[in-house]
């Protein structure tokens, strides 16, 4: 059966993609039709062409696999952690930029059919065609195959989990130090305390040599200061601070 | 088997919460645990709780459950839509406000364990208490009953479609509609032009009385309109023009 199928690729005029394509997945697909959908950029078709016809649906369809897959993945990977955890190494992990980036990875733009007047082209596209490719595995194979594509192919070769899980721990620990080092005053402080449906919300904020610099609001003051220390460092107020 | 089962559950100390839990979803659980788990707020329990006890990672779970179910549904249902008419139907079925009023018509509220100071509880209790049971039944039964719950038990008693779909056509219509009557001069305007990664944008603005009211930016002229048209009668401006 798998050689018939092997022979019949080697036969197949779509040859070159499939063979992309196999060595992408780690399988061949039982219906070409949806992944060739998926590399097909809007760009590539004449006005006349239908939504059915580009990779927007099927991108679409893979963002909500893809949510589920990593929802799934983190909800067992992290039995112990609040869901505001869970939700924030999500968000880090279907980011655009990080998606942008692994599709760039895997070269996912060699099998996008695409025709636009520039070079280099939009990192996004890429990024698209990889939720898209999703979606067409979905639509071909269903939840477990693509979840086995998700996991073997993007989460354990493209993804540090503890790296991510441990990145806000990060930025409170950097100000400490970034602080001491140059005998700067920084401290937290409350601003504001509140209850919203039963649930009690800090404000606060982050004082830099006495002047508020950033605030934050979360469920936990822990939680509230490390966001300001975030927003600090990707503010390029440090940087600047040490040019 | 089935009899058994039900058996079972007459001599169980659950037997009430079972009865309701089949009336909600019309089966009867595999594992009980997952279920009691999403009908539990935070707030009953002491504050040793962990995070696994009440129902707020079973919510971010049965999130993505609803999401990829819903996607799955709009795209097979509307195969000739534009991702954009998908992603805007997509959001109007899965708000916070939808999926709490829908599990307040669902009578989720009788099932939840929670203590509160204050009465009525907050309505988003019972949204999210409906995504942790959908979370539940995710791992209880995996997906294919978990979508099979969510379009019988609530796309289809919920929701009409079609009349989400022609939610957006109508602002338009409503506007020509209200100007004729009202004999005021109403008319669209391209205020700007824009292509950001190969896609034509198109900022549209809408004048009433010559002067600007709302304006709205998406990829076809069409749909910056309806979306100019909506604002404005969400804006309540058309109200009170009336009055």
């Amino acid at each position: 059966m798998a050689l018939l199928r092997k022979i019949g690729v080697y036969f197949s005029k779509d040859k070159i993609f499939l063979t992309r394509l196999k060595k992408l997945t780690g399988f061949f697909p039982s219906d070409i039709s949806p992944y060739k959908t998926a590399f097909t950029h809007r760009s590539s078709l004449g006005s006349g062409s239908k939504p059915g016809q580009y990779n927007e649906r099927l991108e679409f369809l893979g963002d909500s696999v893809l949510s589920l897959v990593i929802s799934e993945f983190l909800y067992e990977k992290f039995p112990n952690d609040h869901e505001g955890t869970l939700t924030k190494i999500k968000s880090a992990m279907v980011s655009r930029k990080t998606l942008n980036s692994i599709a760039e990875s895997m070269g996912i733009k060699d099998l996008i059919k695409v025709k636009l007047g520039q070079d280099p082209f939009p990192v996004s596209i890429g990024g698209n065609a990889l939720e898209a490719l999703i979606g067409a595995i979905y639509v071909d194979k269903g939840l477990a195959v693509s979840r086995k594509f998700i996991i073997n192919k993007i989460l354990i070769p493209y993804y540090n989990i503890d790296e991510i899980l441990n990145a806000d721990e990060n930025y409170k620990s950097k100000l400490i130090e970034w602080s001491q080092k140059n005998k700067i005053k920084t401290f937290f402080k409350v601003l504001e305390e509140t209850n919203e449906e039963h649930q009690r919300l800090f404000r606060i904020g982050l004082f830099v040599q006495d002047e508020l610099k950033e605030e934050a609001t979360a469920k936990s003051k822990k939680e509230a200061e490390q966001e300001c220390a975030k927003k600090l460092f990707l503010s390029g107020f440090i940087e600047k601070w040490q040019n």
